[in-house]
C-alpha cells in the first residue's frame, strides 16, 4: 500500500506531519511506501530529527504551498507545484492509493474533485466526519464539500456514509438520519423534504429526520446534511464543548476548595477530554472521489496524522471505493424503478 | 400594560404557566392586566393553588389546545378556539400589548404572522434567541420563523437584532455578524454572499461573517442566519452542553476520589449550569410582527415564564416596535439609494 502525504499542509507543518508519519511507520502496519510531498530541504531536516530515515519514505519535492486561507479553486488552479496538488496527483497517476492532508479543506476538496474526479455514478463528493457520542461515534456528512447540493447528492451521501459506518466502523445495518429542524417528516426545506422522499425509496436503514437535539441521543449512525449546515453544526458543537470546559475551568479556580475538588476529580476531566479529542479520529474522509482522500484537521498533532494514516490504510485495505461504485449503481437502478408517487404507502421501502 | 398568556401551551401547562404568572405578579412590575387564556376550569383550579387570585388576572376561556407536534399552519387555521390563537387575537384586537406562549413554536409564528401581520416595512418575522457567552449574551436570529429567507429578510433581521441588542440589552453600537462557513467574505451560499453585500451598505455595525468556531468568541452581539441554520446551531449547542455535562457526571461517579472532588467543586458546576440555563433568558422574541410576541421554551419552569413576562414588559415599555418601523424605513431608503455595484470600495458603508 502506498500513501501520499501533503507534508506542508496544516497549522504545524511540516513538523507535526513528518513526526506523525515517522510515528506511524515505526508502529508497523500495511504501508509499503510513503511519499512525503513538500519542500525537500525542510522535509529532510524534519525527518532527520526522528532518527534514521525509514526506507519506505520517498520525498517528492514541491516548491509551493497552499495556505490555509487561500481561495480554494483558484489556488488549486494556480499553485500547480503545491505540495497538496502534487500529493493528489500521485493518487491520480496510480502511484499512491491514498492522500492525506491537514491543509486548506476547500482546496483539498477542489484538488480531489478536479484531479481525481468522482467515482462512477457519484455526482459530488461529500466530506464525512466522525462525531463522538455517548455510546459510539456517528458519521456526519457533508461537513464541507458541497455548499448547495441537490436532493440526489444527499441520497448518495447517505449511501456512502452508511457504507463508511458498515465497512470501516463495523456497524451492522447502520441507521441513517436526515438532519432537519425536527423529527417530523413534513418539517424542513424543499431540499430536505425532497431528500426525505428519495431516502424512503432506498434500501438504506433510513430512520427519518433528526434535529440538533437528537444529535447525541444515539438514534442514528449516519447523519446527512448539506455542507453549510454540516459545517455549522460541527463547529458549533466544538465551540460549545470548549465554552463549557472553559467556563468550568474559570469557576473551578475561584476558591481553594473548588480547586482541591478539581485536582481530585482530574481523571474525570481528562477522560471526557480524551473522548472528544479530534486527534483521536484522525480526520475527515472525502467520500466519492476516485481515490482515498483524508483531510486531517488543521491543528493536527503527530498523533492525529498517525491516526489519519491508519484511516487511509483501512479505506484502501477494505477496497471501500470499489464497494461504493457497486452500491451506487444498485441505488440508482432502484431509484429509477421506484414509483415517483409521493404517497407514503407507495414510496416507503 | 396588558399581557395575554397562553395558559395551555408548553410541556408543563397549565401548571407552570399559571405558577409563573402568579410569581411575576407577586413580584410587582408594570403589568396592569393579565389575560390567562385557556380551559377556564383547569386554569381556575391551578390559580387557586397560589392563594387569593390577583385582581389583575382575567381568565379568557378557550376550548382547544394546539399540541406541541400539531402541524403549525393547519392547526392555527383549524383550532380557532385554541388558547394560543385566542391569546394572539387579544393583541390583534388591541386588548393586550403582548402575548407570551410556551406552546408549539411553528404554530405561534404562524398565528402571529397570520393574525398580527408584519410591521410596516418588514417582510418576514424572525425569531430572536439570547445565547449565553463568556462575556455577555448575544442575539441569534432567525431561530425558527422563516425556513427559506431572501437576502433582504436577513438584512431586516440584522436591523431588528441590532435594535434588540441596543434598546433592550443596552449594548452600545452592537456588532452584527452574518453566520457562514468561515470569516472570509467570498465563502458561503448564494444567500449569504448576497446578504453580505447588502449588509455592507447599511449603517449597521456589520463586522462580517463568522462561523461556528467564533460563536462564543465575543466577536459579535448579533448573529444572523436563516431559520434552518439558526435552529440547527442552537439545538446543537444545547445538545453538546448536555453531552459534556452528562459525560462528566458519569466519569465523576466512577470512583470515590473523583466523587469527593465533585462534591468539593459543586459550586463551580452549579455556576456553569446557571449561566447556561435557558429559564434565565425567559424565551425567544418574534421580531417584526405587529405586537410583542414572546416564545417561552416548551419545558418552561415557572421562573422561565416569569422571565418571559419581564421580557415582554420591557419590549412594550421601550416601544420597541415603534422604533423598528422607523429604523426599517431608513434602512430601505438607504438600500435603494446605495449603488448596486459589487466592488468593496463602492459598497462598504
Amino acid at each position: 500500500m502506498k500513501i501520499a502525504v501533503d507534508a506542508m499542509g496544516g497549522d504545524f507543518a511540516p513538523q507535526n506531519i513528518v513526526a506523525g508519519v515517522a510515528e506511524a511507520l515505526r508502529a508497523g502496519g500495511p504501508i509499503q511506501r510513503l511519499f512525503l510531498v513538500g519542500d525537500q530541504a525542510r522535509v529532510e531536516s524534519e525527518l532527520r530529527r526522528h532518527g534514521p530515515v525509514d526506507p519506505r519514505i520517498t520525498i517528492v519535492h514541491a516548491s509551493q504551498v497552499i495556505a490555509m486561507h487561500d481561495p480554494p479553486v483558484k489556488s488549486v488552479r494556480r499553485k500547480k507545484d503545491s505540495s497538496m496538488c502534487r500529493a493528489v496527483e500521485l493518487v491520480k497517476a496510480g502511484e499512491a492509493d491514498a492522500v492525506v492532508s491537514a491543509g486548506n479543506t476547500g482546496a483539498l476538496v477542489s484538488a480531489a474533485y478536479l484531479k481525481l474526479r468522482t467515482l462512477q455514478g457519484v455526482d459530488r463528493p461529500g466530506l464525512a466526519c466522525l462525531m463522538p457520542a455517548p455510546q459510539q461515534p456517528f458519521v456526519l456528512l457533508d461537513a464541507g464539500a458541497n455548499q448547495e447540493p441537490h436532493a440526489e447528492n444527499l441520497v448518495e451521501y447517505a449511501l456512502m456514509g452508511s457504507q463508511y459506518a458498515q465497512r470501516i466502523l463495523g456497524y451492522r445495518n447502520p441507521r441513517v438520519a436526515l438532519f432537519s429542524v425536527g423529527s417530523e417528516e413534513m418539517k424542513g426545506t424543499d431540499l430536505t423534504l425532497e431528500a426525505h422522499q428519495l431516502l424512503k425509496k432506498t434500501r438504506l436503514n433510513f430512520v427519518g429526520n433528526i434535529d440538533g437535539h437528537d444529535l447525541f441521543a444515539s438514534v442514528a449512525d449516519v447523519v446527512i446534511a448539506d455542507a453549510f449546515v454540516g459545517n455549522a453544526v460541527i463547529k458549533a458543537c466544538e465551540s460549545t464543548a470548549r465554552l463549557v470546559t472553559d467556563m468550568l475551568k474559570i469557576e473551578l479556580k475561584k476558591n481553594p476548595v473548588r480547586l482541591l475538588g478539581a485536582i481530585l476529580a482530574k481523571g474525570a476531566f481528562q477522560a471526557v477530554k480524551r473522548r472528544a479529542d479530534p486527534d483521536e479520529y484522525g480526520g475527515a474522509v472525502l467520500l466519492g472521489v476516485n481515490g482515498i482522500c483524508i483531510k486531517a484537521h488543521g491543528a493536527s498533532s503527530p498523533r492525529a496524522i498517525k491516526n489519519a494514516l491508519r484511516i487511509a490504510a483501512e479505506f484502501v485495505e477494505k477496497q471501500f471505493n470499489e464497494h461504493i461504485v457497486q452500491e451506487v449503481k444498485t441505488l440508482h437502478e432502484r431509484l429509477q424503478q421506484a414509483p415517483s408517487a409521493q404517497s407514503p404507502a407507495a414510496t416507503s421501502a
